[in-house]
C-alpha cells in the first residue's frame, strides 16, 4: 500500500477553498477583459536557459529544475513574466502594443513556511510594446479596479521608480547589476526587518561603507506627500540628465496620469519599494490591503524594458502587474469580504428503492431540462442517509418518490431549510422546482 | 542572447486559440455544476510513488519524474484521476458520495505526433463513494449533456464493461494483470490498425494461440442492437455467476438507466472498447463525433473500484469521465460549431497628443465606471497608428479627443465597423457609449 500523501509545500484545493477562489477568479478575469486584456497560456515546463538569469541568483536556485527523458535541461515556470517574454520574442506577429493576461501556477522551491509555498497561482496582466508612463498607469489602475471589484475599500498602492534606486546606488558609487541588485533586494527588506537590520546587512552582507549606509537612509528617510516628494524633495538629490533624474520624471507622469484617473486618494510614492526581481527597470509598485497590518503585498508589479531583450534583437518595452491568488484571497477571508460559498446544484432526486430507480433518472432528467441545477443521488441507499447527505453538501431540496408517490404520479418535494414538505404532480414537478430555486436565489 | 524556443510536444495558446478555449470552459464547468459537481485542485507536482504503477508499465515510462532539490522522488501528474484518488483516502472526511470535477493540465512524456501533445488538459468529472450502476449512469450522462451544451447535435457515447473483457480472457486462460492488460491494449487499437494488424499483435506480443485470438474475434464478432447483445447475444458468453456474467449485468442495468433518461438513441454498447489504463474494474466509455469519421474519441472514462484502496485499507468505489479539451475543440472546430471570439473591451480611447493624455486617461475612467470594457492606447503615437491597431485587434469603437475637442467638451466617437463618426458631450461619453455597446451585442 502506497501512502498517501503530497509534497511538503504544495497544497490540495477542496472544493471549501475551490470555491470562494474560483468566484474571485472570475472577478480578476472580468476586469482583465474589461481592460482590454487577452488571455495566453504557456507551457509549465521550459528550456532551463530561457528562465535562467533574469530572476537573481536566488532564483536560479529555487528553480525546480531536471534533464527530462531526451536528457533536455529543463524547469518549471518560475513566473509567468519571462515566458511571456519569450513568447513576444518568439511570434512576431502578435499584435502589439499587446494586453495579455495569464493566471495559472508557478514553482519555486523556498523553503516552506507561513504563508510560503512551492506552488502557487499567479495572475498577471501586462502591456508589451509602450515604454510610456501610460501603459504604467493603465496597469496600476487596472490593479485597483480588481481590488476594488474584490469588494475591499481601504488599499494602498504603493509605487517607486527602480531608476530612481539606480541614481541612489550610482551616487554612491555602488556597481550596477549583482551589486546594485544585491543592496536593492536588502532594502526591499526594510518593512520586515527594520532599520537597524537593514543597516547592518548593507554593511556585513552588501559591504557598504557607513557612509554610503547613512546616504541609503537620508534618501529613505525622505519625508511628504507624493507630490512634494516628487516636485521638491526628490529633485535635489539627483543631478540634470542622470538616470535618477530620469526616474523623478517618470515618477511625476505616472502620478499625474494615475491623479487624472482619480486614484490620488490610492496611490503613494514609497521610496523603500525596491522589488527583488533582476529585471524591473522603471516603474515598481506593490499594493497593501491597509486594514490589515503586517500582511505584506497582496499584488505588485513594475516595468521590465530589458527583459524580452534577452531573448531578441528588437528591443521591446513591457510592464506588468502579478496578484498572488492566494495571498489575497487569505487577506479577503480575514477582511471578511469573502465567506462561504453556496454548493451549486440546489435539488437532490434520492432513490427510493431499487425498484424506483429509473423513475428518479427521469425526473433528474426532466428537472435538468428545465435549466435547474440537480444531483441524483448515485446509490439505492436508506432514504434518512440520502437526506442527511443533501443537508451536509448544502442542499435546498430533495425530491423523494416511492412506489405509493410513483402510482399516484406525484413526488414529494421537501424544502430542508423550512423542513417542509409538498407533494407535486410529477409533471408539474420542474416548473415547481424552477420557481422555488429562483425564489430562492433573489 | 537566448533563443526563444519552446519545448517539443508542449504549446504556447496566444489569444486566438485561448478565447474559444475558455468559453468551451465555461460551458463545461456550468454543467459539472448543475450536476451538483464540486471544484477540487490538486498539485502538478506528486511524490512518485503515488503515481507509480496506476497506468501499466508504458504509462510509468511516460511521467516526467526526477529528483527535486531535497532529493525527493516526484513526478509531474500524468492524469487527473489517481491524484483523485490519493485525496480520498488522504482526507477522510470528504462526505461522500462524493463529486469533483478538475480543469488542469498533465504531463506525459510521449513521442510528439499529430494531436498528441506531452502537455495537454483534462477535464474530469468522478463520482467517490458509489458502487451502483446509477452512478456510471449519471457520469455518462454529463458527459452526453457537456457535448450536446457545446452545441453538437451528432455524438455517440460507446461503451462496454472490463468485467465482460475479464470474463472473456478468463475463457481463453489469459492470466489476471499484465498478461491481461496486454490482450485489452491490442484490442483497444483494433479501430485503428483493423483486424489483422490486430490478430497479428494478439499472437506475436500477447503470445495467444490461433484458437485464443479466434475465441476474441468470435467475441468482438457478435453483432446486434445493444439490447439484443446484452439480454441475447452475450449471455450464452459466459458461465452464470462468473465475472463475464456480473459484467452482462451491470451493461443492463446501465443500459436501462441510460434509456429512462432517454438517451437511447445516443448511448451504445461496443465490445471493442477496452480502454489502456489499469486502474478500470467496471463500465468503460468512450463518446465520438459522428460526423467526423476516424477523429478518436473526445471523451471517456469508466469505473475504478479498486484504485482508491492503493492508498487506503478501505473499499471505495469510484467513476468517472475524461474530456481531452484540446482533441475536443479541435473536432468543435471541424464541425464549424465554434469560429472566432470577438476581442472582449470594444472601446479604444486614443491619445491625441501628449498634452490630452490626462483628458483621455479621465474619459476612459468615466467609459468603465458605465460598466463598459474599454482599452486606453497605452502610448503617445500616430492616430492612424492607433486605429489601425483598433481595427486589427477586432475594436468596434474609438474615442478621440484632440484640443479642439476638450475645448468645446466633446470628444469624436468612431464606429469602426459601419465607418461614421458621431461628437457627443464628455459628459454624455459613457451613457452614449453604453447605449451603443448594448445595442452591438443584442
Amino acid at each position: 500500500m502506497v501512502q498517501p500523501r503530497i509534497l511538503k509545500g504544495f497544497r490540495d484545493y477542496l472544493p471549501q477553498d475551490m470555491l470562494p477562489r474560483q468566484r474571485m477568479l472570475e472577478v480578476l478575469e472580468r476586469v482583465f477583459r474589461d481592460y482590454g486584456f487577452l488571455p495566453l497560456m504557456t507551457p509549465a515546463l521550459e528550456y532551463a536557459d530561457v528562465l535562467l538569469g533574469k530572476y537573481g541568483d536566488e532564483g536560479d536556485n529555487l528553480l525546480y529544475r531536471f534533464l527530462d527523458n531526451g536528457e533536455r535541461d529543463v524547469a518549471l515556470r518560475y513566473d509567468l513574466t519571462v515566458p511571456l517574454a519569450r513568447v513576444v520574442a518568439q511570434y512576431g506577429d502578435l499584435s502589439r502594443p499587446f494586453r495579455r493576461y495569464q493566471m495559472a501556477p508557478v514553482w519555486r522551491a523556498e523553503k516552506p513556511g507561513r504563508g510560503r509555498f512551492r506552488e502557487f497561482m499567479q495572475c498577471d496582466g501586462d502591456i508589451i510594446g509602450s515604454d510610456d508612463c501610460i501603459a504604467d498607469a493603465e496597469v496600476m489602475q487596472l490593479g485597483a479596479d480588481m481590488i476594488a471589484g474584490l469588494g475591499v475599500d481601504n488599499f494602498a498602492v504603493r509605487f517607486n521608480n527602480r531608476k530612481v534606486l539606480s541614481g541612489l546606488m550610482s551616487s554612491i558609487a555602488v556597481a550596477e547589476g549583482e551589486a546594485e541588485m544585491g543592496v536593492l533586494r536588502t532594502i526591499d527588506k526594510l518593512p520586515k526587518i527594520g532599520e537597524d537590520s537593514t543597516r547592518k546587512l548593507l554593511r556585513e552582507e552588501n559591504g557598504l561603507e557607513e557612509a554610503q549606509v547613512d546616504r541609503v537612509f537620508e534618501f529613505l528617510g525622505l519625508s511628504g506627500t507624493t507630490s512634494e516628494l516628487i516636485r521638491e524633495k526628490l529633485c535635489g538629490f539627483f543631478d540634470d540628465g542622470s538616470v535618477g533624474a530620469r526616474g523623478v520624471e517618470e515618477l511625476g507622469k505616472v502620478f499625474d496620469i494615475l491623479c487624472a484617473a482619480g486614484l490620488d486618494s490610492r496611490v503613494e510614492l514609497d521610496l523603500s519599494i525596491a522589488r527583488g526581481l533582476n529585471y524591473y527597470t522603471g516603474t515598481i509598485y506593490e499594493t497593501f490591503l491597509t486594514d490589515l497590518d503586517g500582511f505584506g503585498a497582496v499584488m505588485s508589479g513594475g516595468r521590465y524594458d530589458g527583459l524580452i531583450g534577452v531573448f531578441t534583437r528588437q528591443d521591446v518595452p513591457g510592464v506588468g502587474i502579478s496578484l498572488g491568488i492566494d495571498r489575497l484571497l487569505a487577506g479577503l477571508r480575514e477582511l471578511g469580504v469573502v465567506g462561504e460559498e453556496p454548493a451549486p446544484a440546489s435539488v437532490l432526486v434520492t432513490i427510493f428503492d431499487e425498484d424506483s430507480v429509473e423513475t428518479s433518472v427521469a425526473l433528474a432528467r426532466r428537472i435538468r431540462s428545465a435549466g435547474v441545477g440537480c444531483e441524483l443521488y448515485p446509490q439505492v441507499a436508506k432514504l434518512k442517509k440520502q437526506l442527511k447527505y443533501a443537508e451536509r453538501v448544502g442542499k435546498r431540496f430533495a425530491v423523494i418518490v416511492g412506489p405509493d408517490e410513483a402510482e399516484k404520479g406525484v413526488v414529494q418535494l421537501k424544502d430542508l431549510l423550512t423542513r417542509t414538505q409538498d407533494e407535486v404532480a410529477m409533471d408539474d414537478l420542474a416548473a415547481t422546482v424552477l420557481t422555488k430555486v429562483k425564489g430562492q436565489s433573489s
